[in-house]
């Protein structure tokens, strides 16, 4: 039995705020064995990676980027000081390889829930360092116990319309179960099965909580199996490296 | 609060056999607003989606593309019959668009957990098709009652390690759910908000089910806000049309 269930009561995150504190009052303490998703957003915002629109002066790419997809120069500029490479600009949407090797539209950045409305939220300068950050300091709240900790983000799909929510920064959850040379029901192996747990579990997170409501804060149980006293190998290891890109 | 649990007891599944007496049996009766996730194979099975090697003569084509990545020519070959586009062949993965849309591994041809080593499962022909008469099956063993059905299987991802479960087969479950255009919770447009509700599922699902104890269908529970009475658009509203693939 795995659940889902959203925190209520979670404050509007500002920066310098303990996140771990505003979490740990809505929802703790929480188990060993619980996994505790959190939208990026709120650990951007707790962690200061928002940038003022009115303090960017847009570069000759960004400006003619801008132009040619109908968008605000600015936003381009903040978009391109967080890409590695642009993969495609088509039809208004930037999609971008961020310098974590995430593939995803405007490079996560993101004007939406963001405090102020000139304002943008980019994401953590490095998701897996702050799940960990995020579980230490869980820690200290939960006398020694911690739940696995995921960040999420909502992320476009190359064929498939709609966004899923994925993991982009991990502590403490295995990020993939590989059931590759095992054997299935019939003693056949399982070839191709290589599950990306974190992912599935962000998407399932996803569906307990209201857009419009603030529901930042996922607590998802039941996944006691892929949870790990270290923090583990993080969301690094569910990225595609440009190496291994089908579609280069 | 959402929660998915596995269904027990579920026989091996043959062609011919009655899935929605089998599954109503492990499971049912199941409420309006549940929603029932079944792994296509048990699906494929039942409708005698399967192909014995034996009886297969691979063409040219599918015995170059064999040699070329060291595949059995004649799995090759039921792959190209499913398939209507080859998007790549590159490092022994063949990735297919198939006749439904879908761009995944060697469309859908699966081995694993076939009944006989000798065969191969397909996709079912319709999967919509088959979740509708799922759906309409359970309604007449939960007399008058059906819960939504959702057919699925698990797809690689193009910048992603590991797979995620997504949902091929939809009756009664809207498979997105469009905020674009509503507000956030400051009043501001949630522009990119797009939420494949149904992948989400489907993703959740495969979480509660373990791999190697013969869990085709979980039970998904607390999703009642998105299912329907009608049957709705089906997975086909997932597929993001060649038309608006950003990567040909």
């Amino acid at each position: 039995l795995i659940s889902a269930t959203a925190l209520e009561g979670l404050p509007e995150v500002h920066p310098g705020d303990d996140l771990a504190g505003l979490l740990h009052a809505a929802g703790g303490p929480f188990g060993a064995g619980d996994v505790l998703v959190v939208a990026h957003k709120v650990v951007s915002k707790a962690e200061g990676r928002v940038v003022r629109l009115a303090d960017v002066e847009p570069g000759p790419d960004a400006q003619w980027l801008a132009d040619q997809h109908d968008k605000d120069p600015r936003h381009v500029q903040v978009v391109l000081d967080e890409t590695e490479e642009l993969v495609r600009a088509e039809r208004g949407v930037l999609i971008c390889r961020t310098r974590h090797g995430f593939v995803c539209a405007n490079a996560g950045v993101d004007a939406s829930n963001a405090a102020e409305s000139d304002s943008l939220v980019l994401l953590p300068e490095d998701p897996d360092a702050s799940a960990r950050a995020l579980r230490a300091a869980l820690r200290r709240y939960g006398d020694g116990t911690a739940p696995a900790v995921l960040i999420t983000d909502s992320f476009g799909r190359a064929w498939r319309h709609g966004q899923a929510d994925v993991a982009i920064g991990i502590a403490g959850l295995q990020p993939l179960e590989d059931w590759r040379g095992r054997e299935d029901s019939v003693g056949r192996e399982l070839r191709a099965t290589w599950i990306a747990v974190a992912d599935q579990a962000a998407s399932a997170a996803d569906l307990a909580r209201r857009k419009d409501a603030r529901q930042p804060a996922v607590l998802v149980q039941g996944l006691d199996a892929h949870v790990t006293a270290d923090d583990g190998p993080g969301a690094a290891a569910l990225v595609r490296t440009r190496d291994e890109d089908l579609f280069r």
